[in-house]
């Protein structure tokens, strides 16, 4: 028999509050879509009257199968619940729960609030009645609770239980500052059990400060609470929150969770995790982490060489997880360290089929270490990877050359007054016995500028002669730039990443001094390796 | 009375093997001086005989305090431990301490290995004790030890036995794949106690693979550990190791660890941790991570309008520990989230007194939400912020004024028939009324090129007319980009980095389709924020 846990994901209220994220209203509808796709419980989005972000989602929210919450705080002392206008703000919401937070650390009522112990028991009272009167579930979280209940556990538990008994579904044990570790947490989440709040009316909130919000989560999951809360991708105040992205393949995949409780989520839609996490960083316009743990582009990467050999004969020896159950997949990433089974592996993803013994394997190492010393990066750009292994096995077609080109980028007035940007990119390209000579602004749908890459990109697609029909549909979709140690010199390293009308991307890698030189080196090998895909012919 | 628990560093071990890390030789004696500096008591710095740069290192490697330990694995099967190359090898390298990894698995004994489970045994013992023959410190590193508990306990406690036995000074609990959980670690390392190997001889090493490996290392402590493996930032195979970065705060601050055991670590070396983990990020060219517990620029950024107000009141309503402590400081970053007080706070951080009703307050907090909506951020861009604020508060006098710049990259072949690159920058700047027009190629001191914003910088930089003096000293050092959403579109995002003789560095922001464009933006802001730092006034 198993007992239901509740996924309660508050990514659009604690996640807002990452330093550096900003969600419009509508990249809020369509995170909640999301998470309503994923199965969790509860979505709360936000603080209604807050922010004006926060009220146009609520007055526009998404339909979920998922209980749409509204977050605030229990009315102000010296009025009553219903002419609180905070509140008032809150409820007007309309959504199905409401979560409220409050105080049940006695340092914080006087501190904070200014008011006596009994006061605030009252308003944590009066505030849930009111939302049950209105026929909401009530959800009363307890900000503080560890430190308050360190202080005086006697009050904390009061609180919690003025909350339940005004009717509240759920009271939540809240670590606002991050500060607690697991075997406390454990012990104080026993101890509120013990004291006669029931486990499935118990949540926990976690904060990641110590690096164990985790942990403490799945601490008072095994002390008997049944509602979590967390964040995809772990985003939120400070060090974030717990993240839900980390503990839901735990819960579902990993002993004793797996056979003893049961959430609402689905197997297919743990496949699409490693999908939904990265979409969020897309929406974010934040580089995905590496090293997330199950969904990270690291997570199953073997770099090293006695693994990477180990993984080849059964993939159980270095995996605790099938990478697949979460949509991620495995890689053996080509460096320097990487011995020749890596490289033959990494070859034979890309359908290159080198023997055992071949000579050139050596070679390519060298190479990808000579140019990793020089400031490239292979991990990230298998596509200059494989041309760089393709031109050293002999198997790589000259299909064109550059012979020169010239950018220019000019901000002046215009005729009538107004301060223009203008680029412009000359190129000369090579085929055969050919010569062509292609000139291009940049410009975009809509008639503006977009830079030097752009220019160079449009002159470089403009004539290619024989090739033209391949390149067609090519775009250029990211483009990342880092500065980076190349010998005993700082570099610039341009990453671009392209698409194609059949699903295709790829990444391309370029270094020089020169952002413009190293773009456009990456920009060439983009479309080499298009063409190299497709199957063309030297002219 | 407390009891010394042992700090062991792997951070050029299996730090080493995070994807897109590459040390160099010389990178690793800085990271193994860091690492001493600290107080740590061992560093693991590679695996000597395995790859040219850990060959490298050992062979002139740093004089440290801390104990340096040369990384193995037990001599194969079929030879003694005396003719055993690969052994050699590691022995050679004259390190004082040696940790040689071995199975203690029955699967991967018989799978990888390919022998009988007594020939590994002996293994195990004969090539410690060769170890300790040698006079050298011998630790035995237990791979896939909690995989291999679970399948054959009494297996896997003979094989650290026969370690122990040999001489081994350690025996180490390596959760190689990372999956095994907190409490299923204090159960097998108290039982490992229990069947002898006392605690003061038992090391744990874990991994991240279920965002545990701070919580499994604590565990292992509270059950008895007294040596911790890991490494700076948590770097490491695959999700990383449990990270030493997180892991010594929580130690040296947090009950019970703060009062019942004892690291080599100072308190003066903490307050230096958050300074070192950022080394480590400029050494490895990564982005800090900004919500690493304790070390991350976010980690005491208070966002939440409610929470940044009751920080100014009383800084441990929100923080768990005091940011100084480990050489981190408070931050209130400036969003459209932000309320007034944040804003005052911040402003007040740059010397901008503004009074508490300040109708300019409300405007700033308006153009910072337009703004940011563009694709500009504020929060990573602190110089930018102070110059909008000052513009809106009426006290920003315009020193100078661009009318017009125009930049070339060309590439083509010299007279000589070599492939170079040319960038040239002409900038129209006027001051009062004059009018001065710059030219300028970028070229570094060996004569370079170094791209299209280096010639704008040199351009803009060669005639300021009356304040040529103050940017004299200013050096731009370092470039950040962004594509990043702005408005329904994708804008190009510059981050620079400037700083000048006196030790001042400053961040400024521009935001423009047009890469060289977004460039020059943050490029001019930077000028401007350095004259009005040094009090000029216009000419």
């Amino acid at each position: 028999m198993t007992e239901r846990l509740y996924l309660y994901d508050t990514t659009l209220r604690d996640g807002q509050q990452t330093q550096g994220v900003q969600f419009s209203a509508s990249e809020k509808a369509e995170i909640a879509q999301m998470l309503d796709q994923l199965g969790v419980d509860y979505i709360e989005g936000g603080w209604p009257g807050a922010n004006p972000t926060d009220s146009d989602f609520f007055a526009d929210a998404p339909n979920t199968r998922a209980t749409m919450t509204a977050f605030g705080m229990t009315k102000r002392a010296g009025r009553s619940a219903e002419n609180d206008d905070v509140l008032a703000a809150v409820t007007n919401a309309g959504t199905g729960a409401v979560c409220l937070v409050g105080k049940t650390h006695p340092f914080h009522v006087r501190e904070a609030l200014g008011i006596s112990l009994d006061e605030n028991v009252e308003n944590i009272r009066a505030s849930v009645a009111h939302l049950v009167a209105q026929g909401r579930e009530a959800l009363f979280d307890a900000e503080h609770f560890f430190d308050g209940y360190a202080d005086d556990p006697e009050y904390a538990l009061t609180c919690l239980c003025a909350a339940l008994d005004a009717g509240a579904r759920w009271v939540v044990l809240c670590d606002t500052n991050g500060g607690t570790l697991p075997e406390k947490v454990a012990e104080v989440t026993r101890a509120v059990i013990a004291g006669g709040i029931p486990g499935d009316y118990l949540g926990i909130h976690c904060h990641d400060d110590t690096g164990n919000a985790v942990a403490c989560t799945l601490a008072a999951v095994n002390a008997g609470a049944r509602q979590i809360q967390g964040t995809l991708n772990g985003l939120g105040e400070r060090c974030g929150n717990a993240s839900l992205t980390t503990l839901i393949p735990t819960l579902m995949l990993k002993e004793p969770y797996s056979t003893t409780l049961q959430t609402g989520i689905s197997n297919g839609a743990l496949a699409g995790l490693t999908r939904m996490s990265r979409r969020l960083d897309e929406i974010l316009n934040r580089a995905p982490v590496r090293a997330a743990p199950y969904v990270g582009a690291s997570a199953f990467a073997h770099k090293a060489g006695l693994h990477a050999s180990a993984i080849l004969k059964n993939p159980a020896t270095y995996e605790h997880v099938e990478p697949s159950v979460v949509g991620n997949e495995r890689i053996i990433p080509m460096s320097n360290q990487a011995g020749q089974s890596n490289l033959r592996a990494r070859l034979a993803d890309a359908g290159i089929v080198v023997e055992r013994d071949d000579r050139a394997l050596a070679r390519i190492l060298d190479l990808v270490k000579t140019r990793e010393d020089q400031g490239y990066a292979y991990d990230g750009a298998q596509a200059s990877f494989e041309l760089l292994a393709l031109a050293e096995l002999g198997k790589l077609q000259e299909l064109f050359s550059v012979e020169r080109y010239r950018v220019t980028v000019e901000r002046r007035k215009n005729a009538v007054g107004k301060r223009i940007t203008v680029s412009e990119a000359v190129v000369v390209v090579r085929i055969g016995d050919e010569r062509m000579l292609s000139v291009s602004e940049s410009m975009d749908e809509e008639g503006q500028d977009r830079g030097p890459v752009n220019a160079l990109s449009r002159a470089l697609a403009k004539d290619l002669g024989p090739y033209q029909s391949h390149i067609e549909d090519m775009q250029l979709v990211d483009f990342r730039v880092r500065i980076t140690a190349g010998g005993t010199d700082a570099v610039t390293r341009v990453i671009i990443d392209s698409a194609d009308g059949q699903g295709n991307r790829w990444s391309t890698v370029g270094v020089s001094h020169n952002i413009v030189d190293a773009s456009f080196e990456a920009l060439v090998d983009a479309i080499r390796w298009k063409l190299i895909r497709d199957g063309v012919q030297a002219a």
